[in-house]
């Protein structure tokens, strides 16, 4: 299968550049299964990293063109490729192949692992997304805490071994002061670190990664045939067969200000 | 107070025109406080009308920007022009001041008028999303019904009379035969037509339009010297003050897909 | 119009007398928009303060004669005047105009404000009584902690710096060590001190006076032609229109006692 | 032990009389485990029936000074004799021994017996009372329907074969066409007519008869050593032991008025 | 009537042997109301205590034999001896008459008690087993916390002082820290210690005793003529009147495995 | 990977065979990732299908030995055969390496397809163990609706075709009368007779097999390198270990009755 792991931010033009784009691909091809091709493809204009909701808004438009992009080329698959799941629910409405988000993926496995899991992050200020996600997943019942490392998406892609510690210090807490027993990162670039794996053998509990809960998801709904529902995430009703997604939005030629 | 109330589409741009515009900030007007001043903002791209979870995204990022032109021009308050309450979250962490969303003031009005309510809307296809909403807001335990009469928001604006047997149809048929005891009108253009104050008459219970509830709210909180917290809506950390929120988005030349 | 504040306590046979309703009826009239004549009114006989379930159901019969009292000579609006929306329910039930409760209102506000709200009342043993109204109100979801300063009504009224010290040291501890990013204040004498705006300064985060939030929904239900609804708030069938509320309750020469 | 069931309308002034009381408290007395004596106590004043929410608070001060001249007799436990609990938090912290809700009682009795019980009451108006009562019983999450046969409870009293009848048709239906598997009869003439007993027999499926759950969680308690909790039902600061419980109350020589 | 103690352990075999059986009956029939007859039964084969939910399963199959042939002496009603409530919706599938777990009746009763009730039980592994509990009784709502004092049930039988000063430790931490008002103890071995009648007097909040709970409930049910709904505990389709249960396992000469 | 599908029924001793325990296995493989080997793995004792939760518990105690002894013989990870999850939580306690329930993970990756699915079963009678599934796994609040084809295992196996029919009937129902957007097929005879995937064709929504989501979760556990957690799922301290589970109950040479 061909599986497409969307980027939300056009990480070839920040400081990351092309060569973390290929190392990702290059971890994706590794975890995936045999037969699982993957491309990772980012947009042209986005935040650098999703630090805020609204950062999450401005990225979804152009993730929704190129995973339109995807499927023309023969994308069976989509991943999001970031935890916030930007616009989950609005690319799956103009898809026609499964989408799958990270944090739904990740928190639906956690779910299944034992009665409580936990969810840590990068920083604070996204814990109401956080905590919105698994709401919209359903599976907020069995959401522990959102704890944050307060580390910027930035420092941890540059300090691998001082974000793989302070990882460790808060899921250690997290066991050991709550009823927290499973561990999901909240963070795409925490997932491509190799951290859940080192984490799970020195903690003695499952911490998942979501960069590969995500994957073997859109395996598996691949091998059985399934999409999300049509009928949770209905077609744009302005949008034809075929029609580009520009249809959807009308231009003019500036804004418009009218006071009473 | 300055009052901006701004619209997710470029009516001016549509066929409702600025007519339209027009015709709203004079109801706004006079539904509104002596002292409010009100001005209705248009984006100058958008959707024609808010009928997908895609489409609110692509109105999102237009708004942030009219937003943070409003402000700039000394509003007082912001009322979001939909009953998506679109980007809600994201235009408060780049707000300065108060940021109203019609579907939050409507619902937690509602909310404290009896033991249920139910929202009617124009097409079942936003239930999720008004359902997620009522979650946000705190008080999806208070929320029955989201019932559609699935007519389009163009339908509804063409054919008053139409859309309120319509509308009086369902809201007599939840009052008799379920436990709701209070409605909420599910889209602005609803509320723009009259019809809660006939149907709260024509029923004998409480129909709230959402319009006015939010400028009502946004009025309290000017008076009351408040606005939504901080804390819950922390400003973007790459957004300094003064800054565009351009700076926000990285731009590239094209987007990058890597395969491996 | 014309709003009336319903006092659950003999106000004016106790300590602080009717200075303080006239000190309070200001207060009102000065936070009421342009249009509103604000009367306080206080019942024959009740608790000098609310401080326990049983005190708050000494006061509601008395308060059902003052009520429609006030009704019968034109008052639009009634709000309740203490923070446990004593008797709200009841009220509402003989009422024909709208009744609204400071706790409803407050909890409502503030459920639109940010993710997570706390009540910062007197005393902890009216916690369970503050849980129930934001069950009944709806927004249980979104209450945090219920937090109690430990002041009586009557310390509250006779030192106001130390009781505004007492509440800010609350508040911020909330703020600092949990998840509430929005604060009401549980008490109406902590609201006519002008606690909450000095709070929101003080703290950066919205402090919701349940004074204000009453009298600003009665306003905006008065303008929006609105009131509680009748079918969640049924009028006693015993009652005939007119009939005093005394048509309600039998009168026996003395009590009965039977032993099997 | 001794067992005050308190009535909270003085039903000797009423149609139904003394007799009515003397054939009350001489089922108790049946149904009372061996050693048990019980007493009928009605208030002087207060409603016939309890039809709303009002009425529940107009019985409640009276109860309370019944309820403390009980326990002076020597009472070891009062069950509230109104399916509706009037004030049992309230009567809870005035007491100083055990205080029995039949809602309360019988409601976590049904839990118990199966995965969802339902009730059956006299009129709908009560529904949201019956709710916010299982919600404080903490039972909510297994409570099905609220539904009422519409009969006054002096129908009940009047037409015993007809109102069984009325309940025997909506108990059927509950049990065949919803998820209930259980059934608590909501209202205390009901109770006293022996329906439950037929019912369960006729049906096939337990129907709980509030009086007997309370009088037996009464007497469950007492041969346990058990009571209410006073850290939930805290004793009002100013009622010192051996005060009566008019200390709560302040008496004024009439209401006061002031306008601002 | 009669009543069954049923065993999930064969005690008799173990180091407690028969003589704690017949301290057990004595304590049960001191506890018990006149005319209650109580016999203990034990399996012949199980866990010596249920310290795992395997151990609760391994259980299960020999309590439906005792429950049985407990029935066809003559039992009126059984209370599963362990607070786990092992087995009980499959008990209460085969049984003709009422099946009482003490978690349930304990819980309920609990939950009547005040406004939020928590477990002290033996040890912290069963927390996700009582949490269930809860649940499946409809009143998680109301459950604060579960905690353990994490002495094995052997060595509360060997040292009854020391276990009592361990769980007054615990529930004095519970009620001095937490919103605690009502404490259930989580183990039959520490009912029959008479801690809860101890503890009750030593905190001044009451204590419930399982053991008793769910006596006095069999007790009420079988004076009420009410059992467990069968709408709710169906009896297994292969199970005939008369069937030994048997009857519901199919026996294969061993084992059986194919590899594809 | 070697992974054991566990039978709760000596299916090689009833009237489907071994024949069908090699057409179970073959599809298992043919369904499963390239380099997984499938055993599926009988016990010696237990019901032909379960149809109650006291089968269930019949069932338990030799699929805990069926489960050691398949670990003992390399099993990387089991999947327990009946979607009841039989055991789970006890088997994943004695267990060293991962054990999935099909409910489990047939209602957690349900979840994410949409915003709400429902269950499709056999029988009626099942819906409470279901919802209690659903609960556990933490996804009760995405579950709309627990239905049954009232069709016993056998039939099903016996007629393909009407079993066919009869599902699709009630899954329309399903999607054309509630908010259910996708559907678990509640059977894993279900799972084996193709229907899921004939439906999600049929009916253009997604019908999840829960074979297959078990499948392809132990094979993603495994490849990730995770398990359940052992802080969720303790193992009983009576096991050491090497021990066989059989350690864990006492045998004594008969039961025992001791009456006061």
């Amino acid at each position: 299968m061909q599986l497409t792991y969307l980027l939300p931010a056009p990480m070839h033009a920040t400081e990351l550049g092309v060569a973390e784009m290929r190392r990702r691909a290059g971890l994706l091809a590794e975890w995936a299964s045999a037969g699982t091709t993957v491309t990772v493809s980012a947009v042209d204009s986005g935040p650098a990293s999703v630090e805020s909701a609204f950062e999450e808004y401005l990225a979804i438009p152009a993730m929704g063109a190129r995973l339109r992009s995807a499927e023309n080329n023969g994308a069976d698959a989509t991943v999001v490729g970031c935890f916030g799941d930007p616009g989950l629910d609005g690319l799956r409405e103009i898809a026609t192949r499964p989408v799958v988000g990270p944090a739904s993926a990740g928190m639906a496995l956690a779910a299944t692992l034992g009665h409580q899991f936990s969810v840590v992050t990068v920083t604070a200020s996204v814990r109401p997304l956080l905590r919105r996600l698994a709401w919209e997943t359903g599976v907020l019942g069995a959401l522990g805490e959102v704890r944050a490392v307060e580390l910027s998406v930035l420092e941890i892609n540059n300090d691998h071994e001082a974000a793989h510690g302070a990882l460790r210090a808060e899921c250690a807490r997290l066991l050991d002061t709550t009823d927290t027993d499973t561990i999901v990162l909240g963070c795409m670039s925490m997932g491509f670190l190799g951290a859940a794996e080192r984490l799970t053998e020195e903690l003695g509990a499952p911490v998942v990664n979501p960069v590969r809960a995500a994957l073997h998801q859109a395996e598996a709904l691949h091998r059985m045939g399934l999409a999300h529902s049509r009928r949770a995430y209905h077609r744009p009703p302005k949008l034809a067969d075929g029609d580009s997604i520009a249809v959807l939005a009308h231009q003019a030629d500036g804004p418009m200000e009218v006071t009473a």
